[in-house]
């Protein structure tokens, strides 16, 4: 199973129907097991600088096969990964928003990425757009 | 008027019914009048380095207030703009492609850039998304 | 309403008449609500670094619609938000001296962003351009 | 003589005179002798790939002590500096519009940069504002 653009808008819709649930515009990227972009939409009035972030949080999720959430931890200072968010040209980020996608057999396929609201708010979007791929 | 999801997903709808019609995996970006990302989708099977370049010809269309085709002209070899494509740190893309949307009172209120195929066919396009926006 | 180069002209005025005041050359820039720039002053004898920094404050402010300095608690160490500054290609600056600026309606049109002396220095300099656009 | 924002300002006001009176709207930039930001006015309308193009011919005409226009043909296909403007990471600019500034001693102290019109008009802004340091 790849990721395509049908998929990744089934994804993104789910994930934009929760932020209007909550009444937070977000911008949800998704991008493919390569890292490429596959599609991202900014809803109207989210903050600018999410562009970037929602993009790079689906980029460290894809890179890292890891939420970017668990990456924080790790990342603090004095943990084992100080100074993680600035390798890879700053596109790395590690505060939750970020998910891998993986197929029915724990494959990577891509990942999702939201930003625009709390952490919390971005994860419960991103969240919301994953299942979209189990339904 | 201003440039909206909604607006820019129905234009990037119309081009990829044209891109489909003419068999080319295209990648359509539209941006608002500040030149920051609305909406931006890879069809399957096109080619990575479109992605940057769908987007650099919008960004480059609504900061320019031009069609990217036309700057082509003046940035040639001898031409009175020549060296235009190394400004803005690499986002202005010189050839077609890339168009400013204006609204009803001609006031520019962002743009769409295609790229995956010949200059031709991103051009065509991109004015499939464009005419949506007067239907 | 729009921000415009006479209203962004008389928020710096009244910021460098409070960077006088108290003796603190400053590098003061307006955006748009875009991010892009409407005007930029460096006052004789500010430090250089201060010409990116200012208008980074001013990029922050309007792109995450929120003053620099209370991104600066939640990007701390541990805070929800550790790692921001690293997002956005560095445009993103976590202490005082950036604020949006509002219409009447508090929709956002642009952003001052002041960079020159201490934070609470460039923070109050900030604060008096602000306050120009009221009067 | 040194490069001040007074100076710089009186230079920017005569550029924007000038872009009045035959109604193109410009972006004018001012460095000092060190190349470095000191002021940058966007007029109302103006296109956004100016903020950049502008600050940029001045950085050229003070970083080569030639204005940019003289630096096109050099850097033409075939001449000796084909290649120039993707030097400097891509500060330079090779067409018209960026002029030393120099004192009654002919040291250069600064530059300015015009953008927004064509090259012409660009010249024709630029030079309105040299003459200011004349006067």
């Amino acid at each position: 199973m790849k990721m395509t653009l049908e998929l990744a808008l089934k994804m993104i819709k789910k994930a934009e129907e929760k932020a209007q649930s909550i009444n937070v515009p977000q911008i949800i990227a998704v991008v493919d097991a390569g890292g490429n972009l596959v599609a991202q939409h900014r809803m109207d009035g989210a903050i600018l600088a999410s562009i970037d972030i929602s993009f790079k949080k689906a980029y460290t999720a894809v890179a890292t096969k890891t939420p970017s959430h668990l990456l924080g931890a790790a990342a603090q200072v004095g943990g084992p990964l100080f100074g993680l968010n600035t390798t890879n040209n700053g596109k790395i980020v590690i505060f939750g928003g970020g998910y891998p996608v993986s197929d029915e057999n724990g494959q990577v396929i891509g990942a999702i990425g939201v930003s625009g609201g709390s952490v919390e708010e971005d994860m419960a979007c991103a969240e919301a757009g994953l299942a979209a791929i189990k339904s």
